[in-house]
């Protein structure tokens, strides 16, 4: 790979550049992180995911306090046998808090992965982060609309600008990268 | 860092250097998406999250045709108290739906997440676009079989190939990259 | 971009950065591949989806051997007409696997995508290793409680888990890339 030389003075730089293309390759995989959009993203994604983990805590908090259960082996505690199993059933709040949760599965799952190629694809930060900031609190916002509950459009209009701004990342990430 | 240096001709070529060396980490990060093989992995990623979010869509669109509704709030527009909990009910074809919905679900997460991985393990090109196009040709036929319905086994063929394409990638993985 | 030269001597150098440059772009994304957190992080996902995928199987077996379907073209081959509509029905041994398989889902959709990004955030290669496998323990640990079912608080404990070390990599990517 080294090409042949007959001068003294390359060689100081050779040894100068192979330090340098060393430390260059170490700090590679953090680099990604010092890219502001992906930061950005990185930032907004953890914090939807945070906030949807809460809803597996608010439904284990409802089925305890109603005392609502979907296996027998959960209320052997409130009773023995026939006892228990009147704790098997549902319950409106409980299947509220469920419903929201599956919804935000379906739509944090299409931002989760088409955010993250979005964010490679080197858009502009201010537009990225708008995304996200919108998406963030509409989801935010749909969680509020669906647990109050808050009449309608509130749910309707927070679901509709989350998935607005998804796809308008999916069709900017197809527009400039599309390959099939 | 540097080496001390006696001659004038390394110093000209240290500053080209250091300015090729900026401009290289300032494209770092859009050099991910240089990759074919990536670049085939977002666009097909893109393309079957977008038919995902189809299915909400469709949702409504079939809760709103044949008024089926599971929140109170979302019928007070077609007539208030005991008139509108009628249309509190489940209905077949929103179920299907709903049912196609959490099959692409269970199935498009595994895809995101090996196929990502999958693509920077560095496999050939044309083997990873094969699994992409069969994958996202045998879900979108799935949801074809799924909400016609075709008879069987058209869905069943068309679940068990994309199931086996995933697996395919994860064995791919494994293999090379086995890191525990 | 080149600097004006009037010696020989660089010239050779920046041909053999040129070639260096070049070899270093090409095994750029391959390179993330060689990061250990990054390597673990890859094996320990794939082990966990392919475990979740293994949940739709489950769920295929017990509805082909108990005759319990969902979809009436699912049921043609035991019967014709009214007599096929009797396997349309809910029962307990697959509504349990399917809430283990939703379970699943809710759960390791955060871990993948928390986890990636945590991945990417430059932490100690011991402590990652040490959240990959105490989630993946855990959740495989979860699966087994719930279709067994081992008495709580088996499940209980084994969900808090998982749940606790998605947090602590959430908790930990915020702390050093909070970017918004």
């Amino acid at each position: 790979m080294m090409a042949t030389r007959r001068d003294k003075a390359p060689m100081a730089i050779t040894v100068f550049f192979r330090v340098q293309t060393k430390i260059e390759k170490m700090v590679d995989l953090t680099q990604i992180m010092d890219d502001e959009v992906f930061m950005a993203f990185a930032s907004y994604a953890t914090i939807i995911l945070s906030k949807m983990m809460l809803m597996s805590a608010t439904t284990a908090f409802y089925r305890m306090t109603r005392k609502v259960f979907a296996n027998p082996e959960d209320c052997v505690t409130f009773g023995k046998g026939e006892n228990a199993k009147k704790y098997l059933r549902t319950d409106d709040r409980v299947e509220r808090v469920r419903r929201a949760h599956l919804n935000d599965l379906e739509n944090i799952v299409p931002f989760l992965g088409i955010g993250l190629l979005y964010s490679l694809s080197g858009p502009d930060l201010s537009t990225a982060i708008l995304h996200f900031r919108l998406f963030v609190g509409a989801r935010i916002y749909h969680t509020i609309s669906y647990l109050t509950p808050l009449p309608q459009p509130n749910r309707g209009l927070s679901f509709f600008i989350g998935y607005g701004v998804t796809l308008s990342m999916a069709y900017r990430l197809l527009k400039n990268k599309l390959y099939l």
